[in-house]
């Protein structure tokens, strides 16, 4: 078994070395950077105005505020449930600093011997996180052939982490699909956390956006969701977990949440409740349309083709090359930076991920250099 | 044993239950709320100034930042280790949103069989965080006549948790006891945590404000220190965390944070930042010359008399009464909110603990409330 925490540490400690290796070698060379999914775009005026609201009023003592509650205000919980969770009671969302910590810290509602279930390849935390509690992992294969759809364990598990749209393989999970684990979850008794970080990007009218929207799902699933992918948020931090009282955990959630942590900073609460606005939602929307294009601009010159549900273009590595070996002659050739699809699970081998989170100007380079790279081949 | 959390949460929501029937039924009455420990003087201008130009910086796109280091920017990291910590490395400061979080995580370091010891009474979070890592919880008692000292605990325990001045007892732990754990910690291969809050309010000269004052400490001690009470960011979320690389705990709190966090928001850093300069230092000094002089109030009315060290005052409840039964009586016969001391630990039993956080002209009514209560006696 890997060190907790190895497995991300690796995959982009090893690409930053090889990234900086290169540039130290080859200083002229400008690079393409489409590795890390981190938003480029600044954050939309709305939301801009309602932070620095905020933080005025935490310098003026008829406004000031200390402790905030540790599941978040009322005002946000309740911005969130109406836009996401209407059949939800607003005392089922917690908001938190970020996904991955409540990926992370889900693990502490269970038992020392449960066992974790989680999709290959995909977004390291869940492993790692259940690797960090000695926890037994047992992979989900997604392969391209089955459009990487995983299927439920054959054997009990007792938390089940899903992505839709997947980060790394960008696919949506089908109805079909979700409607097979919420089955096991119920059948087994087992949880799903299901993470919505890339909602915002599903195109695809007819796929489900929520696992809410799947029948029975209220008893068995929790759902996380994000400002960062959507508002901008990597660098102010504000995520939400939605537990429906049906799972029985909310009770434990809250007070786990309430004994380690005092809630998300009060202008940034703000923030995201002016980001759930019309005039915020709109922003957000302008962002994932940018984003989008991005992505077709990439999808195209990787000659994948098809809908793009996803700001992540998730790529065979040609001429049967590792991803690794493709990840190095990207660098080499182009100056495009990818990540290797091995970080993500032995399933993402011969396959690496680009991100489309750059700006416009970048990503039109990118795309010509990965025309150049794929020289008439197809990727998908 | 009670169930993870149990114990914060029955405690501040059995207070607040009292008070809202309290307040049905005395709907005239105004209370005097010495119970929480949040602050309540605004944010000085310094930090307020820096927190807006930051957020400001997040909406334009020269200047957007995306996700922050895992660890926190260099920039506060520094500003830290400048004015805590010259004698260590700036790697060795880690930024976190909270030390409640950073003493929760810390668990996370150690196998699944560590043994911690708690002192009794102390804040909540330690036992807590313990026994939701399901792990075996050993108090040190900490008694008036020792002057709330603990002692190493007989036996082997793997991790300790140490907090200087104490909350609720107030009392700074000597140099002798800090040697004590430090030579104990060397001897057992044991880590301290030690937690420094409200180091700000330490006023004996004498006193160490910081573990690493200690000879030897660097090798077994991690120490946590915060925003929150002196520079007033309970409701902004900055805190940090030191780990020497002499502990050898370095790499993996690293590793840790990473696969967990993805740092504080860039405004918050900003705003930490600013609370380093020395415009900010003189803002959070006139912040802890004010709750201190709260104290003093506090203190005279109560017959402690003696130096005032914290923020808060712990006090003996008159004619052998129980912590609920005078927090009972005060707050019907006063209206003044306490904590009792039964909620931090057994040995609190029999006391109670009053907040300074207040503002000036409520310290100075409960101030004639509590001398009108004592009636003649002293509390210590």
């Amino acid at each position: 078994m890997r060190e907790p925490g190895s497995h991300t540490s690796y995959l982009f400690s090893e690409i930053a070395a090889r990234v900086a290796a290169f540039s130290r070698e080859n200083p002229g060379v400008k690079l393409l950077r489409l590795g890390i999914g981190d938003v480029t775009r600044s954050i939309g005026k709305t939301v801009i105005a309602a932070l620095m609201r905020a933080s005025a009023e935490m310098g003026e003592e008829a406004t000031f505020r200390g402790y905030a509650p540790s599941g978040g205000y009322d005002f946000l919980r309740e911005a969130v449930r109406n836009r996401y969770y209407p059949e939800l009671d607003a005392d089922g969302v917690f908001i938190s600093e970020g996904s991955k910590r409540d990926a992370a810290d889900f693990q502490a509602l269970f038992g020392r011997d449960a066992v974790v279930a989680v999709a290959d390849p995909v977004y390291p935390v869940y492993a790692d996180a259940s690797r960090l509690a000695e926890r037994k992992v047992l992979f989900m294969p997604c392969r391209t052939e089955d459009g990487y759809q995983p299927a439920p364990p054959e054997t009990h598990v007792d938390l089940i982490y899903l992505c839709s749209p997947n980060n790394p393989t960008s696919a949506v999970l089908s109805r079909d699909t979700l409607e097979r684990f919420v089955a096991y979850a119920r059948r087994e008794r087992a949880v799903l956390f299901f993470d919505t970080a890339y909602r915002d990007y599903v195109t695809d009218a007819d796929a489900p956006r929520s696992i809410y929207a799947i029948d029975g799902a209220r008893a068995v699933a929790c759902e996380c969701g994000s400002f960062s992918k959507g508002a901008g948020f990597t660098g102010l931090r504000c995520a939400w977990l939605a537990v429906p009282k049906e799972t029985g955990l909310r009770e434990k959630w809250a007070r786990r949440q309430a004994t380690v942590f005092n809630g998300v900073a009060y202008p940034v609460q703000r923030a995201a409740e002016a980001a759930l606005t019309a005039a915020g939602v709109e922003e957000w929307r302008e962002n994932v349309s940018y984003y989008l294009e991005n992505a077709r601009l990439l999808s195209n010159a990787l000659g994948l083709g098809g809908q793009v549900n996803a700001p992540y273009l998730w790529a065979r590595c040609p001429e049967g090359l590792s991803g690794w070996a493709w990840f190095d002659r990207l660098l080499r050739e182009e100056g495009v930076v990818c990540t290797p699809g091995e970080g993500f699970g032995a399933c993402g081998k011969g396959h690496v991920r680009f991100s489309a989170f750059g700006k416009r100007d970048e990503i039109e380079q990118a795309a010509r250099a990965l025309k150049r790279a794929m020289g008439g081949r197809t990727g998908g």
